[in-house]
């Protein structure tokens, strides 16, 4: 298939090699120069126009503002071809996922939402896991595509908003976990229990699931080379919190959480891990 | 070898019968009548100074202040054989976990603090994982029991009191589990993705660990029968958030979720599973 | 002047009959029928374009939904008279005060927002505290009608969000006051120093101001007849929250006081007076 | 009357000078050495013994420890005169109130907690506001001298814990005064209403009282010059804490703020007027 590839991160360009290997025609534009050997068998294109002249398109841009800048306020989208799939794979708010939707809606293009849960590892390996939410038709014709980058796809259903909310949902129930063994740590450590023993019991048993095992090593080591940077895990739980206000109910860990966090980004970790939010409660006795 | 057993619950009663499986002469004792047919394999003893006239006893009673009374205040710890190795395997404060360390040295008896994750039916089926503390000689020679109850025991040190706020914070993370699959489900449900997908979602990729797997069900179907009592959660979060007090550090998260249960219990859902704390917030909306 | 005046509940009707006593025409309509000898002064008018044919015009209305049916949606506001000056004296969003300085503007109508702080009987004594926000010109020229409802009135600037924030703001502080008053009770109450002893001392020190003194009757007295219902604190709360995330900063005592008035007011307490979230912490020892 | 006088900060000293300047006898100790001229009409001697060979002696330190320090494990209580009044002036913590009283109680002496509100101009001025509680006789006898500080006696009761849970009840509702001032700062102030204008209107309004006059020039001028210093502040949250676990209740405000003032210590601010947990929400805007 003819597929373009807007969006050439970490993230993206795993994917848009998984693609190419696959036997897929890839596309690919990205706003700084990418060089070409580290997406072997992609195209590079230099006009985002190329990428969108394709059967399917996937982006795979920071957050909404960015895809509002190169393909709605450049007037780039004017130009996709007619019956474009349009794949937005990052994690964008809900509110601008339906303003998408009603608009590719208008233009006579179909958009899905296909987010992703999985680090640039997990990418590489094609292990994602992927929610997809969109029109039916359009959802049945990518899914392969999907599968090829992916170790399940999970359809949520036919309003794109759908698979934003669960991954911001999702993507919040991962920083909990964080500060649930950062809290932990803090506890058990100040009687005598260190760090690795507490964790290694913890991922043991009762979490012995990737949430936690990702990260209590980056928590017992001390060491936040991102991985997924603060700043942008931030950015997801303001997005948590905007739906929360939008249903009008309280989620008091998520406000918990959001402080820990907004605390630890004004205190200049915003480039680390998101993890980074365990450094301070056990390393206060020291 | 002759083991006596205090305290014949739910927990108490499926280990006594697995010690007793394993071919130990159990004394048990509980404070109110139980049918020996419950506990095939233990002999039921009319007194607990006969259960302390053993060569280890385990007490799984309900708390600090049902220790106190059963072996302190009753005067029956005075009857003790000499030498005995008593093995704590509830979840109790560490504070008075200190007090029976240093008692039972007075004393010339050795005490274990070990208490166990898991629920009846894991302990039914020595499924449970034991976390252990005490004098290394005492530890060495119970190993072997507590192996015959669980899947792992984890050693984590010299002081009992070790063992109690590791499983003190485990507590407190499970907790933190419940409330971040209720927060999640509340913002995907609000979103048009239903609680079993979303739970089913989350436990199939970065949350498949027993934690999360045990409870989901109960958050999607609102069946909140116990299981564990919420009155029981609320007072091992009480005893996290002494830890925290005597640390002096601040635990935002054991905080919100010290609230919500503290708010759950007030509403009368004190007898129920407290897991029950997630039956409110997605609640609201129908 | 002719004034029209829109929304005769008991803190429109107080000021309706004032700006009546001082000798203005004030040509007032309600959405359900008011009796005419509650409002002595007062042309009861029954049709919102009388009210809005007039020089000024008060609103007095519930929320933005309120405003938006009577005025927008019905197409009344089509019908105002060249030139009106448009008050608004209720409590709303931001985000629908900027979209109404729009709208206004480009019907070449003034919109002036000036929500003010006080009790229906501070505003049947003409004792209110206005905030106004809004275009130079009319500012000027409605201030002395605001005079005549007021202790004092608050000029914050020239674009009328400014007062609306100021009130939303100034409303969190007093629940965050009433909190504060029942969190102390709480702890001195479990003490030994009762609620009425302990209150009489902060009202009589530190605290001698009105947030604290209205309302600490009311938390001793635990009679929390309104006075202030509080679903409309809890949207008010909401109407805060709203503006900290588009500040993209974060607000601890926000969120707390936030989550403990939602809890109140899904346990049932949403009529009575938003001073009842000072209802459980300690009647639970009771 | 022959007072001893144990401790001369800012406080006690100018307590000190006042008994004097009312015409007693004041022998007074500290510590670390002080200039007589800083104390006018009070004798400084050089031992604590001396200060307890008094009728009534006041206590001024820091905390528990520094009591536990001065009194109890250098000896010098057991020296103190028969009969001897202790009144100890400083915010501590209500477990060591009572053990002080069961202590004093056994030697014979009598103990009376009078904590006090106001910062050392007041002290100065003579203007403080004491809460007192103990012995009935006790307090009738000291009652005077405390009127010889104070605008106002606020008696609590018999029991003197009674006095320190206000106090500490009292400190508690001001740190949560600043940092209600502060989220509304926070708020007005990304809407276009400077700091001032708003705590003008505030304190010009509904929050007229001396916990927010105080604290908003030090808000607005963002000088958080001492004053009561964050770090002391801190240790009474921490004892209001301790009450509220001893009570088992959650007080969700005192949690969230305490995390606030934690986070502004750990990064630096303990030296610093507490007021200083204002500083972060508004600045990160500029």
């Amino acid at each position: 298939m003819q597929i373009g590839f807007i969006g050439l991160g970490k993230m993206g360009s795993a994917m848009a090699v998984n693609l190419a290997k696959a036997g897929h025609q890839v596309h690919a534009w990205n706003r700084s120069p990418v060089d070409a050997a580290e997406v072997p068998g992609v195209t590079i294109v230099d006009s985002v126009d190329t990428a969108l002249d394709t059967e399917v398109v996937f982006t795979m841009l920071a957050d909404d503002a960015a895809i509002r800048s190169v393909l709605l306020d450049s007037g780039a989208l004017d130009t996709a071809r007619a019956g474009l799939i349009h794949i937005v794979a990052a994690t964008i708010s809900v509110a601008f996922s339906k303003a998408l939707a009603a608009d590719h809606a208008e233009r006579g293009l179909a958009y899905v939402a296909a987010p992703v849960f999985g680090r640039p590892d997990a990418a590489a390996a094609a292990q994602l896991n992927v929610v997809v939410a969109g029109p039916e038709d359009a959802v049945a014709t990518i899914t392969p595509l999907l599968e090829t980058l992916s170790t399940k796809v999970w359809p949520l259903g036919t309003e794109p908003a759908q698979a934003n909310a669960a991954k911001i949902a999702g993507n919040m129930m991962i920083t909990m976990a964080i500060e649930a063994m950062s809290e932990g740590v803090a506890l058990a450590g100040d009687n005598g229990v260190a760090a690795d023993t507490f964790l290694d019991l913890m991922t043991g048993t009762l979490f012995g699931a990737r949430a936690y095992q990702s990260y209590a090593p980056k928590i017992v080591s001390g060491d936040f080379t991102p991985g997924f940077k603060m700043k942008l895990g931030l950015k997801d739980l303001r997005l948590a919190t905007e739906l929360a206000d939008a249903a009008q109910i309280t989620l008091p860990v998520l406000d918990a959480v959001r402080t820990r966090m907004d605390v630890a980004v004004d205190a200049g970790m915003g480039e680390q891990d998101w993890s980074g939010i365990a450094s301070r409660p056990y390393a206060r006795k020291e």
